[in-house]
């Protein structure tokens, strides 16, 4: 462990509750605590062991501050690897400002964003995509992004890359100490031996490089934009989904022209919905501009709901096969989901008539929330969710996907040296590259901006 | 210990941040924790010791919840006195809720507001006004009323009282005797030791009465009216004492209407400053209605800074003495500071003469921020802030006022009854009656109802 400044910060959220949670980690960490802690037992806390509570009192020149519980972690058992003191106060904003003030008197300084997990990487408690996890653990506000942060902080992901490096390095010397006997011409890395391991290789990264579109779509949430001509109800079943008056509706067509964003959760996923102003030719400047900003909002969708007025169709289905052509073709690469909303102002037989000659419709009453779930469960079966439900690894990170497509791309390059004979010291340049790039996933390989970018997305007190 | 359902609320506060603390309290604490709780270590939490941390995970039914620490405190040695389990989480609002769910389908209950610290009242862990002063503690937001809070917390208050009232039960259980004995004629209480008795709990309980003004507006902060005609620079001043731009100021006399009320705290004691309508003879309908609020809220201060403009008296002193009578008049009972402001627009000589022929006015330039610090200076001289320093007990709840108005009223009964020769019986009733309202105090003496609204105005997870 490299001796650090202790470090201090408040760990629970900010705000007044019944208690907050002071933390204070590095070398110094029980010194500094034991000038402004009187234990009730009388005892003195840098002899306690590690793990254990003492209720005792912040005090200082003879002020008593607060009556606290106070956590003792000896290093190398903590978070971070150094000694930790967690103190448990009264949750007022005014005691915490007094008590983490009173500490940077006493010799501490102010942690910055995500200090404790970095220290925490650095003592080798985490790897890189672990302490990463730990951020998007916090941030995680539903249960796929949560359960795939989890996995990730308990090291599913870098365990599987970590695994492949070290066979990659085997593989690495073997051919290293060939270059050193170059001229006896001799071969200590099995060829077919290491075929097989780049072939496992390229099969994972392929595998953790797909999840990506799945992982990016959970972390961020499904955009799903809700399209149609005006006043068939785009916003209204925007109400309807979300459950909330979120979008004024009005009988007046072309009554949204910004576009509305919300989000919703279903099945555990979440999913961003996107109101849009309704398609048409229009004259009104600022509908124009809307329906200009339509097309591009279409272009992030990932999936598109295009509504319909049933009352239209009811009329003629060869209307609808014509319409239904033009929509495909206007969005001809966007999964999609085709609704004729206002089904609750037709007949029952008119309905019936519907269905019969339109397949592949969703109808519903987005003023009356008719097939409102109907509808939830068309847009979950569009996620692949099978992989979560199969505990599968999912890389929901910008810089690991980077950093994978970049390893498989040297891969590829060994394997196709390796297939045409290239010599062992160029193919030596490739391998090192790839373990360069899997030595980025886990922090192996890092430079102290890289640190910097990471964890200044932290929230202080982490 | 009354067996109890097990309760279980986030005791920290509300939001995301690095970790979240979940409490749970209760016979079955253990048992309940043991089952969603798999320590690393392997060993079951019950058989550990008190006041000791485990890091583990929560886990359902195979599902992985979150990494966490849990700490274990054994009855009696828990803030409630039953058993106590804290589950420290990643502080996201998603992992607070599926913990604190997943607790409640194992067999918790959720906390009522105040219910950790009514158990802990309630298994005698704290009296009353202790329980009282951590609901205090936690909205404290200034060194005084956080003194004050912690004092009582403490105990500082509530021994006092005890300790009177035990003296006074011996009386008491003396003079009953004494009763039995009617007959005999036999005195058993020393009635000299009684009246001296007597006289310092009369003594005591006066001196807790004159400390609530104090105590009252240390906890609620000091009402401070600036009033003065339109234009002198009242908005201007409150902008200053706050170092910010607070309220709209312009040269137009009458552009504050709406009193605008802020708070600051000097020198550890909460100011409520009130900037008000500038006192004139109007048309204007809404100024007006301004200027009649000015009125009722120079009622409710307790000091008043009178503004004038240093220009004006500059000129003629006698029209200052007039001016200054005006004032004292209409608000003769209040506390006033009287100001001269724009001294900037003085010359030297101008100042030097001003204050040669006016004393006990306060030169001062609001707009450029000279002369703040003095004035900040006098206002706490208002605040008889030697209690606080000489650490003397000072109460500051109205039911604690309350209750100790009606025991003085009951002591001093006996007291008289002890002067005039009443049999014992009779002054029996009034000693038992003065009990009572020192029980009311520290809850020797209670009811449901009176309980219910105590912790109802504490947050959920105290």
């Amino acid at each position: 462990m490299i001796p650090q400044e202790t470090i201090v910060a408040l760990a629970s959220p900010s705000g007044a509750g019944a208690i907050a949670v002071i933390r204070l980690s590095g070398n110094e960490a029980l010194t500094i605590a034991e000038k402004v802690f009187q234990s009730v037992s009388g005892k003195s806390i840098s002899k306690q062991k590690t793990h254990t509570i003492h209720l005792g009192h912040i005090v200082d020149e003879g002020k008593v501050f607060d009556q606290v519980l106070l956590s003792i972690f000896k290093n190398p058992h903590s978070y971070t690897g150094e000694d930790v003191v967690e103190i448990s106060c009264h949750g007022s904003t005014y005691i915490q400002q007094q008590i983490i003030q009173l500490l940077l008197r006493k010799g501490c300084r102010m942690a910055k964003a995500g200090e404790f997990t970095l220290r925490a990487f650095l003592n080798g408690k985490l790897d890189l995509s672990q302490a990463e996890a730990v951020a998007d653990l916090i941030s995680s506000d539903n249960e796929a992004s949560h359960q795939i942060a989890m996995q990730q902080m308990r090291g599913g992901f870098s365990n599987e890359i970590a695994k492949l490096r070290e066979e990659l390095l085997n593989f690495a010397s073997l051919i290293e100490l060939e270059l050193d006997f170059a001229e006896e011409d001799v071969e200590f890395a099995d060829r077919t031996q290491f075929n097989d391991l780049l072939n496992r290789i390229e099969f994972v990264l392929k595998r953790l490089i797909d999840s990506f579109a799945v992982g990016n779509v959970i972390k961020n949430g499904i955009p799903v934009a809700i399209v149609g001509e005006p006043n068939v109800g785009k916003s209204t079943l925007l109400n309807a989904l979300l459950n909330e008056e979120r979008a004024i509706v009005s009988e007046i067509a072309g009554t949204t022209r910004d576009t509305i964003e919300d989000e919703l959760t279903i099945g555990g996923i979440g999913f961003r919905f996107i109101d849009t102003a309704g398609i048409r030719e229009t004259k009104d400047v600022v509908e124009s501009i809307g329906i200009k900003k339509t097309f591009e909002k279409i272009e992030q969708a990932q999936v598109i709901i295009y509504l319909l007025d049933s009352l239209e169709f009811q009329l003629s289905s060869s209307k609808f096969q014509i319409e239904l052509e033009k929509i495909k073709n206007l969005f001809p690469l966007k999964p999609l989901i085709i609704i004729g909303n206002k089904v609750d102002q037709l007949s029952e037989e008119q309905t019936v008539n519907l269905k019969e000659q339109i397949a592949n419709i969703l109808l519903l009453s987005a003023k009356e929330k008719q097939g409102i779930d109907e509808l939830k469960n068309q847009l979950l079966s569009f996620v692949n969710t099978g992989a979560l439900r199969n505990n599968e690894t999912i890389v929901t990170n910008t810089r690991h996907y980077d950093s994978l497509l970049k390893a498989l791309e040297e891969i590829q390059k060994v394997k196709f040296g390796l297939q045409s004979g290239l010599s062992s010291d160029l193919m030596a340049i490739d391998i090192k590259q790839a373990l360069y790039y899997f030595g980025e996933i886990t922090g192996e390989v890092t430079n102290d901006e890289l640190l910097g970018n990471i964890f200044a997305n932290f929230c202080i007190g982490k």
